[in-house]
């Protein structure tokens, strides 16, 4: 169950210092890995750790090579991005030991009778799937997810037990749905007449692109009258809130807990710590990096680093300067006083 | 599958200025608007845009009919609340086409025998009912619920596929719960020994009221001793947190991934934004709007807006600022000793 | 359906003033009680109150009980730990009229041939159970529930209905698993090739201790390349995130809606308010408290009540201090400035 170096090259590339013959069963931290895995060096400040490591072999660039080769006998592959080769070498080794469910529909499953499903696509048990929806090439529905009518799976994308994807709404090729997430959910829309709330039907949907990440109960919603729109490669962690008609661009990743409100548009490659919110019909550009815990209340135009969270501190400091916080315009309106005094005596001593 | 516009008005009121044999297929915003759809002026400040729309009919008010009247070719339906309007309009378009479950009760569902089916109510594949579960007419229970013991779901209420509704829980009539809410789980409740928690049990229910709506993946949590309210007309977003023995005062809404805190009570007519919190054994008066992202730590006694959340910036500056609000005594202490040495310089100067 | 006191107090401990062959049916709040009731007081504010009390009897510590014996003609149970008592005879009066379920596999369960299922434990309808899982002994499987390869639930734990356990997790005895709650979804893991994200298999597992409760739609995600692990006696609320590869000390609580970011190392018996945040590789020690909806951003090695939350305001009083924060280098600026001038003044003055 493991590979011999050369064949890992062979598929993933790297320049190879070593035997190709030597077998390797599994990638670990450099911390743990034993003599029968491969590790990887991605953090120069590491390299001390990395040259007494007891992998078989190494995954570094080259400037960390020139560093370890003399200190570190075993093997090494050479590569620009030792951490992009780590990922890529864990899914090829995950690969070889990977349960790949067995394409056909489970006998409890539900499956409308007008669903189209391919027959490479897996059907767990207890899911139901409505009316034209279509489930695409290699497709994974686990157990207990609801498909509702003429949704769209893609090829080769995964649901994770108890997904619930509503009506008409779309995902593309080789995403991943996590357990518990809810795509296509009404929005939160009404109209509010002397204080009642009359609900505004939400007839849109979600379209989400391909190789589309969505964790575990994250909820996206669809949209009110237009869609709410998921392009190509977006990462989302757990827990997150997309509202209606809401639009993120291509390579955006959310880290868990985000919440972002109606109708917002967000740019390509952006990334967003957790528990970051933005408010409704906001717009931010590409290459916006917001961080964790911030309210995003204004649209951002430029990209760039931005943040907005209270410090922590000792209970009795925050009390503290929370007081203060809350009358800094007393504290400005001193200041301002301070300096009209003295300016005034300044000038008094100079006439 | 459209209406014409004077059957339209004859449904639900409005002054209708055109031709009533129209024919309308659908409704749309105003940039969307095709020469079939009906379109709404909500906001006064679009009115040169709604002036130019091809929709066939536009909803206005009064007041701004007078300024597009001279420029629009189409119908008008003058109504005191186009907003409000235009959200009934768009449930009557949805209701020409909306599929409606058919009564009965999925060969798939286990339902207890005890349980109370209303027959016009629907009961999807996979449900589960348990004993003594009231279900009532023409309640829509989708694929995937579970009911618990003794609960009860009120007239023409709906429950999107997957939700859990525990035990001996109660909600009114005309209400929808999203897919992944959980009402009724245990509230956060344990006495302290030592480091150790003893679990309270929770012996409460979860009473809600009629027209209430709750978001996908919202949580509520059963009372401890006594129950956990929620008024009629309350909207709940997704993602929303209700502890143990919280009191919701009628049409009171909140937006995504709200939290409250146990035994909070909150009035009427309140809203609050995305992300708000609200700690424990607070008092909520009526008609107290709080800001997304704000921290509610005190009892709020008089209506009105509240906010509370670190204004964002770019990350340089953000950690000057941060630096110092810790540091605000010291600032503080700073300006008293300059505004007490140009005092002690004023007197001295003047002596 | 009721105990008489003498019972309770054999069973529980305490020190019985009054009636041991009394019977009662149940507990309550001071001000519910009625005259079948015990109630319990655990604030000394509420002495008073307790007093007046028409419960049949109180349970109260010594010190109370000195000052209510006067005026209180019921019994009295007198405890160290009046809180935890109450807990403990709450937990006793429950499973009076709890209703266990059957030990036993649903006809409408779908089970793994090589599953192990305790005789004595309940799988509801519509579970599904994988190969090689493990269910122990009184273990309770509630409908929907989703149980993955191999994994393990320890004796006498109960999940709720609709909750999601994925393969090779694993969680000790006596817990409890609210519904909707996920445990063991892939981590946020990815390595960024040029913008696009590379996925990083997440091969880890959750490992979770005795005694320790999940609340409703929590998600707790697998481990990296090692595991997660959640310690004895840990209580999370509903709507908590944990991260990939957190390490959480025994007996911590942590209240609704927080999260914690991958890798983070929480000690012992701390606490977390509800919507609080941990960043990511952090290390908490033993005993910290941290606020509500406070921001985490740096290790935290002493014990102590940590805050960090933006105070509310009227939105008008708010608009200004939130102007002024992020102005604030300015205003120091202005300070040094005042301070300079003021020193050279003075300099001169008295040259």
């Amino acid at each position: 169950m493991g590979t011999r170096l050369g064949a890992l090259v062979e598929r993933l590339g790297g320049q190879l210092v070593g035997d190709a013959n030597l077998e390797v069963t599994g990638i670990a931290p450099l911390t743990d890995a034993g003599v029968s895995h491969i590790s990887f060096l991605s953090n120069s400040k590491l390299r001390a750790q990395a040259a007494q490591s007891q992998a078989a072999a190494l995954i570094v660039s080259a400037a960390d090579d020139a560093f370890i080769a003399a200190g570190y006998s075993g093997a090494r592959i050479v590569v620009p991005n030792p951490y992009v080769y780590f990922a890529r070498a864990a899914q090829y080794f995950e690969s070889l030991t990977a349960i790949v469910p067995a394409a056909g529909v489970h006998a409890t499953a539900v499956v409308a009778d007008s669903a189209q499903i391919a027959a490479s696509a897996h059907i767990g048990p207890r899911v139901v799937i409505e009316d034209g929806a279509v489930i695409e090439d290699g497709a994974v529905i686990s157990a207990g997810c609801f498909i509702g009518r003429e949704a769209v799976i893609g090829e080769g994308t995964k649901l994770f037990a108890n997904v619930t994807f509503q009506a008409y709404c779309q995902i593309g090729k080789r995403g991943i749905i996590h357990s518990g997430a809810v795509i296509g959910t009404d929005g939160f829309g009404f109209a509010n007449e002397g204080g009642v709330y009359i609900k505004i039907p939400q007839t849109g949907r979600v379209i989400i692109g391909d190789d589309v990440d969505i964790g575990a109960n994250t909820t996206i919603d669809r949209g009110a009258l237009a869609d709410t729109i998921i392009e190509d490669g977006v990462k989302l962690d757990n827990q997150i809130q997309i509202g209606h008609n809401c639009h993120i661009g291509a390579h955006t990743a959310m880290a868990g807990c985000v919440g972002v409100a109606g109708s917002a548009k967000i740019g390509k490659y952006c990334t967003f710590g957790g528990a970051a919110m933005v408010l409704g019909h906001l717009t931010i550009a590409d290459k916006v990096h917001v961080g964790s815990g911030s309210m995003v209340s204004r649209s951002i135009l430029e990209p760039g680093q931005y943040t907005g969270f209270y410090p922590l501190a000792k209970n009795a400091d925050w009390e503290k300067s929370a007081v203060i916080v809350r009358n800094l315009p007393a504290m400005r309106d001193k200041i301002r006083a301070l300096e009209k005094t003295i300016k005034t005596k300044t000038e008094e001593d100079e006439s």
